[in-house]
């Protein structure tokens, strides 16, 4: 193991600009789709409200390098955005728990084009093994290891209820799974090489009602 | 008006922070459940992998005040967090775009538990409209601005495909909204004033597959 070297050679590309780039990916494709053929930081910055400097040190991340006073060629940045980001190169998944936020994310066809196939669904509720959502086979929960390896699957989604999160987790990586996408409301104890990225919408929406609550606070108080 | 008074007197609540803070009460919910009565600042730091200093200056900011060397009340607690991120209060919402991440977004129990109950639903599908998603009618989308008023609907949830989200957000403004929660993979140009929290599932998962690309491409090149 030379884990330390690893990370010595490459530098992790910060988050924060890691999400932003598929605004950047969006509005160059709606720019493509109309016949432009360039495009600037300024005219990006300009149209996400962010700052040309942000968007132009997110941008180098991608390695694509910009022609002074023309901009990005619009073709090579829609490729190297998704080169970058594993768009050009879909991943299959499995994905675990098929409630309804679960069966709207095998529906999500956005997934698709952003490099996730989610090829097989897991649940343990009987009435829903064996049935399909969107061409997609809901199987028995204790098949997932077995089958994940066998497929070499390397990323899990958990749309589980809490309760059962860790656990469905866990058995993941046991599988070998290497990346866990959750939307499970809970906080997953996994080893750190695994890598995990949490959609938390009860914390999103807790930033949005303390802003509203402030918001019509203020009012009354005035 | 005397918004720079009301600025200068109400610190707004750092959004991290904010977004933190459902992680505390899951984890005070989950302990006052065993029956423990307080829990300490490095308790719930350690459960969730956090700085136990930050989880105080968190926790501070519901304006609940510990014991030294005991903690928190835990009942107290989960009333604080609750009360401070509004979830005593549940705020009506309207939903638009009743495709399977609407209607998945229309079922999910948990926003109910978390001050947000979605009253009414709205689409410009005429196979959808009429319908119910679990018990939530399916109005159509133009019968939008009046409800909302005549309702005093504060928030609109946007679950609308990218190519109408700007306008459907426009709409909600205009009908009196105050908080926009969106779902829809693009930028949304609103007053400064309104509230706007992105969920964008597309900057997460590339987020994931960014980190899962680089973590493969290193092991190929060891």
């Amino acid at each position: 193991m030379t884990s330390s070297n690893q990370e010595s050679r490459f530098k992790p590309a910060p988050a924060p600009a890691v999400r932003r780039l598929p605004g950047y990916h969006r509005l160059a494709q709606k720019f493509h789709g109309e016949g432009v053929e360039t495009v600037s930081c300024t005219t990006i910055a300009e149209a996400l409200s962010l700052d040309p400097t942000q968007v132009r040190k997110d941008i180098a991340l991608t390695g694509i390098v910009g022609k002074p006073k023309v901009g990005y060629e619009i073709a090579s940045l829609l490729e190297k955005i998704e080169s970058f980001l594993g768009w050009d190169n879909v991943t299959d998944a499995f994905l675990a728990g098929v409630g309804s936020l679960g069966s709207a994310l095998i529906g999500y066809k956005m997934f698709r084009d952003h490099g996730l196939n989610i090829v097989a669904a897991f649940d343990n509720d009987p009435a829903k093994i064996g049935t399909t959502v969107r061409e997609v086979e809901v199987l028995p929960m204790e098949k997932l290891p077995a089958l994940a390896r066998r497929m070499h699957v390397k990323i899990g989604v958990i749309a589980t209820p809490a309760e059962v999160a860790q656990d469905v987790a866990s058995m993941m990586v046991i599988s070998g799974m290497e990346a866990v996408w959750n939307f499970a409301p809970v906080h997953l104890d996994l080893p750190p090489e695994v890598i995990v990225e949490h959609v938390h919408l009860t914390s999103s929406l807790a930033v949005l009602s303390s802003k509203l609550t402030q918001k019509l606070k203020e009012r009354h108080e005035n």
